[in-house]
């Protein structure tokens, strides 16, 4: 074996170890996506609060592979190419990070929420959004692993999805909101988590452009497609 | 001169090239933040178009950061010590693109809202909220710049104002949609702009903590004050 290889695998070795801290936190805020949704729509406020306990070990695992990250790049100086992947490495997990900030906000709510009369369904509709930013948050980190930029391109599509189910949210809440005022202020929570629900998709389709740029060394097919209108759509206007 | 000074001249000279974009940005950033709360008051459509177009100068600076620093390491192969100033680097660029980002959304609501009433002197107080975000910015590129930890310090510290100013808006606005439905519309997109100028404070003070960590090593006195109690107080509880 010679030295260079020698390095190499030493290298690889020290990388992979820190994809696997990746695919654990990953696996850690897929879990808090689903138990805050659940806990929110099932009013569990013992689900809710393990939710909110349970973010600190997702903190906990983004400060040990930057610290990962950083002493690789110190002790191996990798080249162009491979710095590329530790840096991505700590963007996707400062993405995870957030997501699970955001989950940890949505289980939060639930407590608040539990005391008020539900909204017609909404908690049911806030769960299937959910369910569809987990899914895309599996395939990211799956099309990470297999560094497979069709599947993170097909995430990328996606979020357009989950932008139009939060603007129907955005839409329904308005107008549950005008129907009685009694239902503003579990509105006003509620509308919180679809937004906050929106920005975990958008930070899900932020790992998935890290994907393609680490496979192709480009960015996306297309800028990433803004579905949020409800800061510029006519719709929203006080006609409506 | 020996060849180890040769290689640390060239490499503070790279390090200071990426620090005066990193000003540069923060310029852009400032002044953005100030533009866009100015044309929500004034209901001038013409300066929130200006603040939607220059975000793109802020984008293209932070990806400039994150290529310069990606080079720098791969060229330079810094000590742990200057990889944490490459690193601190990434992540405040990351941060102000995330703050120019709000200001664009802010901007991006005052076409909308120039069309409704105007609630009670919320726009003021907002205006005031973002001066308040964009004098701690100020003072946390001033930290940086210095490496004066105690002035990191005191802006982690303000961040609690900023929280209390949101509180006390959410509060309003939930009044004055009870008061009259009429008010929904336009307080639901006031109270977003609220919330994003306090994540803007949010952001502002990660960079602050980045100095704290660069300077000293260790992170910032105390935990970071959440002061944004509306998703669990029951002052929110539907009582009120």
């Amino acid at each position: 074996m010679t030295e260079e290889q020698h390095i190499t695998s030493v290298y690889d070795r020290d990388l992979e170890a820190i994809q696997a801290k990746i695919m654990k936190m990953g696996g850690l805020v897929e879990a808090a996506i689903l138990d805050a949704a659940q806990s929110l729509e099932t009013r569990d406020e013992e689900l809710a609060e393990k939710v909110r306990v349970g973010d600190r070990a997702i903190d906990d695992l983004e400060e040990m592979i930057n610290e990962d990250a950083a002493r690789l790049i110190a002790l191996r100086a990798p080249t162009a190419g491979d710095l590329r992947i530790v840096l991505s490495v700590m963007k996707i997990s400062s993405n995870l990070e957030r997501i699970g900030d955001y989950a940890k906000n949505m289980a939060k709510r639930t407590t608040i929420l539990s005391q008020m009369s539900p909204i017609h369904g909404s908690q049911t509709a806030l769960r299937r959004m959910a369910r569809e930013v987990n899914e895309m948050l599996k395939d990211a980190l799956d099309s990470y692993i297999q560094r497979d930029a069709g599947k993170a391109q097909a995430v990328i599509n996606r979020d357009a999805d989950v932008d139009q189910m939060y603007n129907a949210l955005f839409r329904e809440f308005l107008t549950f909101m005008m129907e009685d005022p009694r239902n503003i202020t579990a509105c006003m929570h509620l509308h919180f988590i679809a937004k906050n629900t929106e920005r975990m998709g958008d930070h899900v389709t932020s790992i998935a452009e890290q994907v393609v740029y680490l496979v192709t060394g480009g960015t996306p097919e297309e800028g990433r497609p803004k579905g949020d209108k409800t800061s510029t759509d006519a719709a929203y206007s006080p006609q409506m």
